[in-house]
């Protein structure tokens, strides 16, 4: 977001953990670490003489240690509890050539599950923005800068600047999704019709939330849950569990992928009448994504199949 | 498939796209070569020894020229009109080692879209198995395996053969899907939740389909919708813009995405109200994917966001 910044330079350069709670205090996405959500990562690439004059409280330009806060005061993403805080900056207050900004999705959780179009776009950037916790793992997590993550954010707040995502030169280079690097875990259970829904109630009011599930569970879709489980949200998993057993068999194949691509990855398949009680072991929490079979999803040799619908019309 | 194919050899490897018909006739998805579906490209890894002896009518083992059908006969996906021929080969009848299958997303359209993990999977492979059109393709193609496409075929095959995932050591490398690759085109619209919808009644009863598109469309979900006209199915999307048009506003935006990746690209924006006449141009056919935004979808400097709820809680 170095683009819209000219004057605090030393707020905006942030490379260390200890600027994690001063970062999610004002961009206050901390509680939306998720699967995808906060593996995209944003990064930012000037030329070579602007970031030098704008960048040199940053101790190095190398990718893991120079990290520029997606949320500085000049980016403007301030919470609305911290009002001694003034965010002021626009695009009118910059007086350099503008730069580009490119939210890059990561993959899916492998190094080698980043795209090489990402991988280039990072090698690329002067500064990477990010959750720290993301920018520690490059280049080991993953996610679509779309699916539940900061390139809208990043738009809203180009806009909020008062500058063009044209002018800036803004690009998304898309992931892999984490339900369908979770879904490649298990096997194939998301091959025909198929909706996401995070149960997080930080920005969706949990009214939406369950007029949404008991939307889908009625119809023949797969349902991938993002952020299914929190200390703080026990209730909206327990909710959950009680929509789906409304419409769907206490039986029906349940996939959960926890810490995919990460070292405590592990994969379960279950029955949906038994995913409750799971929620209160460490299988299920942010880190993990829950893909809900439909009816005709079955397990199969440890794996867990949709049918497409091919066998109705072919041998085989 | 080769793992499970000991006889018929000439049969089975396939490395022209004059066998395209006669393919498609056996595995019956050619009306299915959708912007993810097809996209989905399966690879047989064997020892070398093994393939030496299944496979010496293939006249290269390189990426490019050495196919080998997905749906050959002794692969075993007939349709059902072709009653005059005979699919019996099982894994009872292989005697060779099993090898490895793994299923490959090829990414978002272009080369640098697939993952490294892709690529490699590629190269290791002995054989590239898959529609004609996307290994002409290759590697400017795009897709996940799971989304709309044939790894769950692959494993409801290996299934009825008699074989096990886990002896053949199958295994599915995920991709960027349709509806993201084509999202980063249009900027961020798919940050919330989200639900996918194919339009083809090839292989889901159209009531199925208006029954989804019912459920969803009153709720707050993005909708991306696949496989979105064809001349056979006029009546299916004209239904469709119908069924949103009954629960969403005629000046919702719309991204409508014609191509990703292909040197006949096009994006557009419109109103949803506009929708159904472009069904008649050749922006909107079956290598189309349809972005249709919630009510809080909105386009600004021509790039299509849907916020998250960040506005709700932080001043930017």
């Amino acid at each position: 977001m170095n683009t819209t910044d000219t004057s605090d330079t030393d707020d905006t350069i942030e490379t260390s953990s200890e600027t994690t709670t001063e970062r999610e205090r004002r961009c206050g996405a901390s509680t939306e670490t998720t699967a995808d959500g906060g593996t995209a990562s944003a990064s930012s690439t000037t030329s070579a003489d602007e970031t030098q004059s704008r960048c040199e409280s940053s101790p190095s330009s190398g990718v893991e240690s120079s990290t520029s806060s997606y949320s500085g005061s000049s980016c403007g993403a301030s919470k609305r509890e911290a009002t001694d805080e003034k965010v002021g900056s626009t695009a009118d207050d910059f007086d350099a050539d503008p730069g580009s900004l490119t939210a890059v999705g990561l993959g899916p959780g492998q190094p080698e599950g980043m795209t090489e179009r990402a991988r280039a776009a990072l090698l690329e950037a002067e500064h990477i923005v990010g959750y720290t916790t993301y920018i520690d793992l490059l280049p080991d997590d993953s996610g679509d800068p779309n699916v539940y993550a900061l390139s809208g954010l990043a738009l809203e707040i180009i806009e909020s600047k008062g500058a063009t995502a044209e002018t800036l030169d803004f690009e998304v280079v898309p992931g892999v999704p984490a339900a369908q690097s979770c879904g490649a875990r298990l096997g194939a259970p998301l091959v025909n019709d198929t909706v996401s829904v995070s149960l997080s109630d930080h920005l969706t009011p949990m009214d939406e939330i369950e007029s949404r599930l008991h939307a889908v569970a009625g119809e023949g879709f797969t349902i991938s849950i993002y952020n299914p489980w929190s200390r703080k949200r026990r209730e909206n998993f327990r909710k959950c569990c009680e929509i789906l057993l409304e419409y769907r068999d206490p039986d029906t194949p349940v996939g959960i992928v926890h810490g995919a691509g990460r070292e405590d990855e592990r994969s379960e398949i279950v029955d949906l009448g038994d995913l409750e009680e799971l929620g209160e072991t460490d299988l299920i929490d942010m880190t993990t994504t829950i893909l809900v079979g439909n009816e005709e999803t079955y397990v199969w040799d440890n794996r867990m199949v949709t049918p497409r619908g091919y066998e109705s019309k072919y041998e085989y």
